[in-house]
Order: structure tokens, then C-alpha cells, then sequence
């Protein structure tokens, strides 16, 4: 058994987001399966440590699979075969397993899907019950001439937002708090309780990017924190009523969903 | 009469270039100029520094138009409109006849199309017969996996280029040359002298981007001029053996025209 990690970054436009129950064909999760098992005759499964929505882009998803000791064979066999290639003779092609696995994942992938590196793991590594820290970043555009190139990673928003307010708002939804308010999944059983450890703000010429750092985040709990943020801009809602929202545990109370396109998973941390 | 400038900036994938003779329906041209007709009551034309050719980006294209006294007069009268309006009396909105056409064309123009900004400009000023130097960029991808969000404006090219070769092309090419044998266009009439003051080969980790800065450039020109370097980079052509490619002036014998994905319309300067 060997297991691997790896970082994949993709435009997540076009997909059900990274996995889906019942119908899967359209996620991330089943491309990056689906080429793994190409590679090795048999069904591998992923795991990403950030199981983005559907519209959800990342530029710094950590995802881990497991070979078992004929699929890892099976590997080690393809690229004692590419050692007999010009290519190899010339120095070049996979020298390691995790290079062979990288550029075979990159080969047969469509273009909006990328492995940035594969790396062997500890045998107990998983990407998601070890990550100790994650950053989503949101895009507020507010110059939709500006976004030419990247309009499909920005949400427009067209209208004035109180930046000041909202970075009081931010003050008040950081640190442990059961966040109930901001959980998209009402029937989540586990635990709602999360560490928000910063959420800062930045404004530009052209849109206003706010960076939420925490240990974790329920399903849309972004989107919604994006969303009430928002109204908190708009002069809709008090800064200081955030602290309310959170102890009433109520997603009713909260403001809506933000669009998915402007979200990006950046980067998972592991201690 | 007044004449108005503009830096518009667009992602070409789904336009048939910046113009085209005939059907002309899918061209930046046409998309600016229809909204212009609908702001001012009668057609508008609307000249560009560089015509870029489909599938070709801009991100500093340089337009020019001139308003009939008629249709200028019907600007000013909806910015007296608008100056009745909450938004106005706020502080908002257009408070000068360019900001009132800027925000109007952004208002109805594609996402894939954006003005950047539009200023009143001296009577005889012509965007394209006064530019002294454009910047074009080529990029160049050699890490399929890295550009999942820009796949739309990079060429990726899979294999070795040789880049000190490639520079040293660079240099024959510079200074003032007949460029025939880097003109796509075999019909054309006019001189094909140009001066290329610059080309620039930068190398990272992920891509090689050409940027040209030059007087002006034949149709397909830059496109050419890669598709040549390419080959030098790829040790198919020497160097050394661009002196005598420009004396020929002879299209067949260059390399081909790379993809327009690649090439980018940068930066359009006036003296």
C-alpha cells in the first residue's frame, strides 16, 4: 500500500463541484479517479480535503489516494518500461513514481483541471481529517471592465459597500463559535462548531477580495458568511448584530448564499 | 464635432477579430459600435490602433470615434437627464459626457469585452495613424497543468525550446527590416517596412512569453515571427540564418503562424 498526496487547482465552471452523491460523472473527484484508474487497471479513490460546491474554483486543493501494492506495481513496471525511451536516455520523462502519476494525471485531464505536484505520503496521511487550517478566498468585483480575463472567477456586484463596517463585522464572526447560522446543510449531524482564525478584507481599484482563514468551514458556510458580509456593506444589516446571529444558530437569520463563481479554495495547511 | 479616445481591452476567443471585411457582425469593431449607435441615435465608427486578427487578445487596444455635433448634443442631454437622478444627487454617477459613454458602453458591452477608459481627444488625433509603437506579448505555456485559469490566452506548447537560440534570433530581428517574409497577407500593397525596437524573451517556470514592442506590424506578423523562433528554438532553424530569411522576402520560406490564443494586444504608445 502506498499513499500519495497531492495540490490540484481547477476552474470549477463547468463542474458539480469536487464530489457529488448519486451522480458523480461531472465532479472533480470522478476526472481525477477516472484517469488514476486508467493508469493502474483498477478503481482509486480520492480524497480532497476541501469538498468544494459546484461552481467553486481552487488553486490549492490537497487531495490523497492509496495505490494497493499491484496497482503501486503496476506503476513501478510503466516506468521501468519509460526508462528504456529516448526520452528517459535524454534525462527527462519520470525518474519517481509521483512523477510518473503527475504527468500521466496532467496528460489525460481536461485543461480546467491541473496537478500542480504529486508527492509520496505517510501511510496514515489523509488530506482532510489532517488538515489543521484552510484559506477560501471571495472576489467581489466592483469594476466588471477590469475582469475581462477573469470574469469567471469574480462575483460583479454592482452598488457601494461600507468596507469599514464589514471589516467590523469580520471582527466579530472570528475565533470558536457553533455557526449553525452560516451551515447551508441542514441535515450535517456532526458538530457545527468551527474556528475562524482571520478573516481580512481587501480593497482595490477594481473589487474588494475578502481572505477567510479557519480550521474548517460547514457546506457553503463562505458563500453565507460572503452574503452576509454583504448586507453588512449594504447598511442592511449592523455590524454588531453579528453577535446575535451567531448565538441564534439560525440560517434563516443570515443573509443569502453569495454566488459560487467568485469563491476559490487557495491553500489547505497540515501542522 | 468631437473626437474621443479609448483603452478597451477584450478576451478575443469568441470574436472574428478587431475587424473584418464582410460579415462583420462578430468583430470588437461592430459590439463597440453598436452600442455606441444606441447611445447616441445614428451609427458611430470606431477606429483601432491595431487590428488584431480572430481569436486575438487586448488588453490596451487603443480606439478612436468621432461624435457628430448632432450626436454629441444627444450625450449631453442625457447627462443633463441624469443629473436629475438620486444617484447623481449622491455624488454618483457621470458628471462628464466621457464617464456618461464609458459607463454606458461597459453598461451594454459583452463581459468579454471592457472599457477601460474613454477621454476627449484633439481634433486631428487618429488612433491608428498616430501611434508611434505598439507592445504586443506572445505567451508561450510549457506547464499545461499551471494555466487552469488563463488556458484561453496561452499557447501551450509541449517539448524543449532552446531560448538562448531564440534570443539571438531576437536580435536580427530588430531595427527597421522589409518584413515580407513575415507578412500573412500576400495581398497587401502598402510597404512592408517596419521597425522592430525591441523583443523581449522572458523565461519561467511555467511559460516563455515574447513581447514585441515595434512602429507597427504586418498582418500576422508577431504570429509569424513566433511560429519562426519556435523553430529556431527547437534547433529546426539556425539563428544566424534570419539575415538572409529577411532578405528573401519570401513568406513560404519563414515558419508558420502560431495560434492567435497566445497573442496579446498589450499597449498602444503615442508620441
Amino acid at each position: 500500500m502506498q499513499n500519495y498526496r497531492m495540490i490540484v487547482q481547477y476552474d470549477g465552471t463547468r463542474y458539480n463541484g469536487w464530489q457529488k452523491l448519486g451522480d458523480t460523472d461531472n465532479t472533480i473527484q470522478f476526472k481525477l479517479e477516472a484517469v488514476l484508474e486508467r493508469l493502474v487497471g483498477s478503481h482509486v479513490e480520492v480524497h480532497g480535503a476541501g469538498r468544494t460546491d459546484a461552481g467553486v474554483h481552487a488553486r490549492g486543493q490537497s487531495a490523497q489516494f492509496r495505490l494497493t501494492d499491484d496497482q503501486q506495481n503496476r506503476v513501478l513496471k510503466l516506468l521501468e518500461q519509460g526508462s528504456d525511451t529516448d526520452e528517459a536516455r535524454a534525462g527527462e520523462g519520470p525518474k519517481e513514481a509521483e512523477d510518473l502519476i503527475k504527468s500521466y494525471l496532467n496528460r489525460y485531464l481536461p485543461d480546467d483541471i491541473g496537478v500542480l505536484s504529486v508527492q509520496k505520503a505517510a501511510p496514515r496521511f489523509h488530506s482532510r481529517y489532517n488538515a489543521s487550517s484552510k484559506h477560501y478566498r471571495y472576489r467581489i468585483g466592483t469594476n466588471r471592465a477590469a475582469h475581462v480575463f477573469d470574469r469567471k472567477y469574480v462575483y460583479e456586484y454592482e452598488g457601494k459597500l461600507d468596507v469599514a463596517a464589514m471589516k467590523v463585522a469580520t471582527i466579530k464572526l472570528r475565533g470558536e463559535h457553533d455557526f449553525s447560522s452560516f451551515n447551508g446543510n441542514s441535515r450535517m449531524k456532526k458538530s457545527r462548531v468551527k474556528t475562524i482564525y482571520n478573516i481580512r478584507i481587501t480593497e482595490t481599484e477594481d473589487e474588494i477580495d475578502l481572505d477567510f482563514f479557519g480550521s474548517g468551514f460547514l457546506q457553503y458556510m463562505v458563500r453565507i458568511l460572503v452574503g452576509t458580509l454583504i448586507e453588512v456593506g449594504e447598511g442592511k444589516r449592523d455590524p454588531q448584530s453579528i453577535d446575535s446571529l451567531l448565538e441564534a444558530r439560525d440560517r434563516r437569520l443570515a443573509g443569502p448564499t453569495a454566488p459560487a463563481c467568485g469563491l476559490t479554495l487557495e491553500e489547505v495547511r497540515y501542522n
